[in-house]
């Protein structure tokens, strides 16, 4: 029977220079083969375009070891389990985990989760209630420290993490500004999502927009993106501020140099710091989190958009998405 | 009788663009007044002269105000009571303060220490035991938080205050590497202070030098210099690394913007944390200090070195020693 089964596949082709191009991906059409002994077999349904994706197409020693030229491109995604040799998984459970992508994925199981979709539909699994909910969730609350009454700043807030950091430093009680491109994401976090305000980067002078915005400075700043935008935050932080490093976007796709914070002397000036996290960190704990970022789902008090592209031949294009800051919300690609 | 008693005086005449030039200064001769109720007259002896003085002349919001143009140059300095309005001070007291850079301070009182010459002479309470030396403990300890076992690197090795952050890691059962520049200085901090390695970075390849002298990487980065060496030492950290922002010597006299270090996503790799430290905030507990580095000398766990050059008309060309790498020690001005 799985013989009739297509594996469509997006296998890393060559390590790319700058943006990544079609030429860097090998697409397969490959049978799925057989179950062993303590594996499953997922239909995958939905696949996660992350950022950190462009990093682990890249050689050299990084928090995750890189995509090896022909393996099949690393993606956390869901999907439904069709065969189970694997006593802790029954087919029709929905499940997530690094499944790649890919159309099938036969998985150890290892790093496999069942998800409740009682709880909220699967691409929320995805989104708010997965990695990059996660992401917010640790980083803000755990890295960043947020106290009642201080300013929270993200950037790329209209993005699958930062629309989730906002809302979370709102329901600890914080002032919540975010930084995104165009009224359409700056309406999205304030009206959509009771961001206070939105820097729009593309209306010109970040500086400017965020002294109006954060008169008091900014106590906790969530980085996303990297480059001038980090730069003009740190122009603006207080004393003992928090800079949380989650990524830096506007740097991955560099064939130069990646652009340092020339003002990172602000974190002397102010007793600041800056620190880096990494979501895997807080495995042992998403647990905890999922259960209180879902009880905020159905109270209300935490809202998502999911932006799914249709069919995975579109995966190259689709990933580069995120780069050009097209998405709204988690960006997923429907198999 | 203060009629006779002739003031010679450093103000500050322009900001400097680049490194500080003798026409950045005013050199000025004038009688010192009598003093008034609540005043105490310091025969200064000692000038401290620190790698912040620099950006004491710029313009601009930072940790503490700028020094005005025609105002006497800020500097720590150190002195004998010669008349005093004031109970707390007596004719014959020695006391360090923000004196100036003058051979006269009439001074409020405030901020005016009295020092215990058994303990040292004058010019370590400038130097080990003054700001410079409050600067390496606290930052070190409170700021690094190093942890016997592991490894900790500061710049400037040689300097003020890199030579109290080796050997107080030393103390604290961690492996101290210095970097400094050229195998005088090198061979000082090994040889006489005890530390376990040193960088020359004046020999080319800082990050290989590294690599072979802290070949399990790096916990604490105690950073004093900024530019080239931070990115180096970024390639280095180990997961949970903490670096402490002291200063950044190496771009205080920039005409072109900060360099920001390029590496600093190896924060988030490692999940490290980069904290920049001010001094003047742990002035409450520099008692409890001072007696601790106080024992360390006595017991000669502690050593140090002072640079003290003799009359203050060489004010200008030996502020500069501290940008061109000079000086070993505790930079001093006697006047």
């Amino acid at each position: 029977m799985t013989g009739e089964r297509i594996n469509r596949q997006f296998r890393l082709a060559g390590r790319p220079i700058g943006v990544p191009k079609r030429s860097d991906w090998a697409y397969d059409e490959v049978p799925v083969p057989p179950l062993e002994a303590g594996q499953v077999l997922v239909q995958v349904d939905l696949i996660s375009l992350d950022p950190a994706m462009r990093g682990w197409m890249n050689e050299g020693k990084s928090y995750i070891k890189p995509v090896e030229i022909g393996e099949v491109m690393r993606a956390g995604a869901g999907g439904r389990v069709v065969e189970s040799r694997n006593a802790a998984f029954s087919p029709g459970d929905t499940v997530t985990g690094a499944l790649g992508v890919q159309s099938w994925s036969v998985s150890e199981g290892k790093g496999l989760d069942k998800v409740d979709l009682a709880l909220a539909p699967l691409a929320k699994h995805l989104g708010v209630l997965g990695m990059p909910g996660m992401t917010g969730y640790f980083g803000l609350l755990e890295i960043g420290q947020p106290k009642a009454g201080e300013t929270v700043v993200v950037s790329g807030a209209a993005g699958a993490v930062g629309q989730v950091v906002g809302q979370v430093a709102k329901i600890k009680g914080c002032r919540a500004v975010g930084i995104a491109g165009g009224p359409e994401k700056c309406d999205y976090v304030v009206r959509e999502l009771g961001f206070d305000a939105c820097v729009d980067y593309k209306a010109g002078d970040v500086k400017r927009q965020l002294r109006q915005l954060t008169p008091e400075g900014v106590d906790v700043y969530f980085d996303n993106v990297g480059g001038d935008i980090l730069d003009a935050v740190l122009t603006q932080i207080r004393r003992k501020a928090r800079i949380v490093i989650c990524g830096a976007i506007s740097q991955y796709n560099n064939t130069t140099p990646i652009k340092g914070p020339s003002n990172y002397l602000s974190l002397l000036v102010n007793r600041a710091r800056m620190e880096g996290m990494v979501v895997f960190d807080w495995a042992p704990r998403y647990g905890e989190a999922v259960k209180q970022m879902g009880e905020w789902l159905r109270e209300g008090r935490l809202k998502s958009r999911e932006d799914i592209v249709e069919g995975i031949e579109h995966f190259p294009e689709t990933l580069l998405k995120l780069f050009t800051g097209e998405n709204i919300g988690k960006l997923l690609l429907r198999v």
